[in-house]
């Protein structure tokens, strides 16, 4: 979507591809898209290195603490000053430059089937519904404490769209037990769907277990598993300055593992940052460089991402805020950072509304268009997240699919022929007359369009008629038939039956640890 | 919002903008905005070059029926060939070409205030809301036919937000009889508000006598008034190749009174355009062209508008659709048309949505960024618009204020400073400290951040508690404050009252017909 699209591809091919991509938002053809848009950014250049330079300086002045013994030994081995706590690291320039020069620039993550495959570089884009939710809620049954039956019809939903291109863990089953919950989680996303799944880092006990299963279930050789992300797992430092033990552990693990670390500090502008941008984005970066450089410590080359989730508190009650022009503006800075670093990106939308109402669109849209035009790679919570990321909406998600397919839509290469014009019925229609029946219409109406999801097109009086449904209302149907439906992606049931032996085996074991 | 932002405006300056600005809304000091972004485009130089060759074909060689003789002789005279009929007209390259190098590439229209003036270039930003609609609705009153005091509330919402620079035709005022109702439409725009007034192209006899009323109102000579613009109208023209009697008329009679013509081919694609946005947009480009060609036929130099509203059909049942990606992807063409000219240019978002929910935000967001990213000067239909322009909700233009303050804010130039960064505060907090209380937060908490107009970030007891409200029923009231409040322009009484005796008097002598 610029100036200067080149793309000749034939109107043949396109229509082809525009029908199976966005018909129904579903037909197992997913494959890379490329953001269309040119960064925006928010603050010069020169600034941006300033951003950097004090970035640097607060991990080599000010330190950052860090829980785990292992990961602080690592950086003592490698050169940084660790006080006499045991605790602060203070994490030298070199350091960080090696792991931003080790850190891999373009790679893949690859799902259970070839068209799932993610490919990890600037100016790809990929789309994750709302993740890490201890709520749901839907118009039929109401907002409930996550459940496993939840967190399944959410892995369906996920999985039924294109659009979204990795399973992330939606909301928390909190009915099963915490030293099982590993293998619900990951028994779903490995069954009910072949896109790249999420991995909590909850302690390598349940990790390890977690990448034993995945490697299985695959089939993969240990090698196999290592040379390649199969999987992922989110990091959120514990702003300001602090890396968590089981996070800590989590990079460590996946890096040594080969599989991908989405690194994420959470700053909210006010409260755990400073109430800037500059400010909240400098010591979002700081965080990111020395969590990667604890990632390409452990193992250089180890597929990681760097990221941020920026936005800000409403300093009367400090209630955090979602697509407000503050968040918008992190989201250019953020960006601006990745491509100085070189490396794909992580960001997020998200609503702090209670209920799936215009504000919801409006604040998810509009910090995804912060996302977009700020160039990441990845756009978190795009899909579904209420209360600011308590709660995972069905509705919502199925309204937001709107929005991110229409996105989708406009990352299509769009021809330019000149037939498209239209000449000749644009001479045989006459003055104040209508193109309906003209043949260049009539061969083209099927597939020239965006097909809506929710959107609903009818006049009033049809639409009373009809129950006058909002798009809260009418996305409950739409839920409700892509769970009836149950598309499953082809699984080989022997493997199925391996992966569930296994959990039997495990579960009756006692299960594993969770490290909080 | 480039990687380039060399503004170094001081804090202080700039948080006293941000208060006055974004508190409530409303200041009185709006000023001319800047849009923040890079303009996209959909189509390569070239194939937009391919574009305008196109639009003078079909102008030189298929020709456009005019149904206005005067707009005809002109034409003639200036050497376009006529045919027999005396309607079809066919307009040369050099015509057009004038035409464009005599249309003004900046220009100020003047307000009732100086700080409500509105510069006219490219690069500039204008909103208005929702305009034209026959229905209006809101939660406490239903959806009802509009009326005098529909009419009258909504231009107050209008005047309101600082963020909406003009006064279009809100909503039709059906029980003003069509004679006096140009009366009543400009009365309530000069004494409810200073903003830019929008006056309707329904014939000569209304038109001369709102410009009547517009310049004594503003106390001006009629050499002033020639000289700038203090008023708009909006030329649609009757897609396809059609220019309306009362439409011509209008824009003759604004360009010989120096007022300024908005000019917009409303074409859908796939019914009164070519199915494709190349082809919609070559028409849409004709068109304009060719108005464009009348109003400096009429007066070279006359201010005008370049322009165009094209969004699709839905092929299953002919209804219209906006905020879809073929919408957003016309609006980038156009932009790109526009600036190929060097004119400034209006496009518009809108939904298809009969109520104000998250289809409506999401349809009316969607298509504003694609007016924002093709460089749009003045964005019409940005808030209140439903059910494709027949009806403007009170409560969805609360709504969309939201969005569109926003961007407002987004608009304003972002200081580089490097105290902003906060390393004093960010090296005290101990990590995983907080920085509620930091100095650094302290200094800035009041005004850093964008104040919600409707947004509740309440969490979900607290919002329960409160009444459940969504952000529907909750803009109920802030617009019932707006009204409560009526705040109004200084206004002088004498020349109110010159002007209400003006309205007796030609009211008592049986007004003016409509032309339509």
């Amino acid at each position: 979507m610029t100036g200067n699209n080149k793309t000749r591809k034939g109107r043949a091919q396109l229509i082809a591809e525009r029908i199976t991509s966005m018909k129904s938002g579903r037909n197992g053809q997913a494959k890379e898209i490329k953001n269309p848009f040119q960064p925006a950014g928010v603050f010069s250049d020169d600034f941006i290195e300033t951003l950097h330079e004090k970035a640097l300086e607060i991990l080599e002045c000010y330190g950052i603490r860090i829980l785990l013994p292992e990961a602080v030994k690592l950086f003592k081995k490698n050169g940084a000053r660790v006080a006499s706590d045991g605790q602060m690291v203070f994490i030298g320039k070199e350091i960080v430059s090696s792991a931003i020069a080790s850190a891999p620039k373009q790679y893949t993550v690859k799902a259970g089937a070839q068209n799932r495959d993610v490919v990890m570089q600037l100016g790809n884009l990929v789309f994750q519904p709302g993740a890490g939710a201890a709520y749901t809620t839907d118009r039929l049954r109401g907002r409930r404490v996550g459940r496993e039956e939840d967190y399944r019809e959410l892995v369906q939903l996920t999985h039924h769209f294109d659009s979204l291109h990795m399973i992330p863990p939606l909301v928390e089953p909190q009915d099963i037990p915490t030293q099982f919950r590993h293998y619900s989680l990951l028994e779903a996303k490995l069954i009910l769907s072949d896109k790249v799944p999420h991995i909590f880092s909850r302690g390598t006990p349940q990790v390890s277990e977690s990448f034993e299963m995945l490697q299985n279930f695959r089939g993969l050789s240990d090698q196999e598993f290592k040379d390649n992300a199969y999987s992922y797992t989110v990091i959120n430092t514990n702003s300001p300055r602090q890396i968590d033990a089981p996070m800590a552990q989590g990079v460590i693990d996946f890096a040594r593992f080969g599989q991908l670390a989405i690194i994420t500090p959470f700053t909210l502008m006010g409260a755990m940052a400073p109430i800037t941008v500059a400010g909240a984005i400098t010591l979002s970066h700081a965080e990111a460089l020395a969590t990667i450089s604890l990632s390409q410590l452990s193992r250089a080359g180890a597929p990681v991402c760097y990221g941020t989730f920026t936005s800000n508190v409403d300093m009367k009650t400090g209630a955090p805020a979602f697509g407000t022009p503050e968040h918008f503006r992190a989201s250019l800075a953020a960006g601006q950072l990745a491509r100085y670093l070189g490396l794909p990106w992580r960001c997020a939308s998200g609503s702090a509304s209670n209920v799936n109402d215009a504000q919801a669109a409006n604040e998810t849209q509009f910090g995804a268009w912060g996302c977009l035009l700020a160039g990441a790679t990845v756009i978190i919570h795009a899909a579904g997240w209420l209360e600011g990321g308590l709660t995972v909406g069905y509705e919502k998600l199925i309204n937001d699919m709107e929005f991110i397919q229409m996105i989708t839509n406009l990352c299509q290469n769009y021809p330019e022929k000149i037939e498209d014009i239209g000449m000749e019925a644009i001479e045989s229609v006459p003055p104040g007359g209508h193109f309906f029946d003209s043949p260049h219409t009539m061969s083209r109406y099927k597939d020239e369009f965006y097909t809506h999801l929710v959107g609903d097109l009818s006049n009033y009086g049809t639409w009373k008629e009809n129950g006058a449904l909002d798009s809260d209302a009418r996305a409950t149907k739409i839920w409700k038939s892509i769970l009836k439906e149950n598309n499953r992606p082809f699984q080989s049931q022997c493997k199925v039956e391996e992966l569930q032996e296994f959990i039997r085996r495990r579960t009756a074991a006692g299960g594993a640890p969770s490290v909080s």
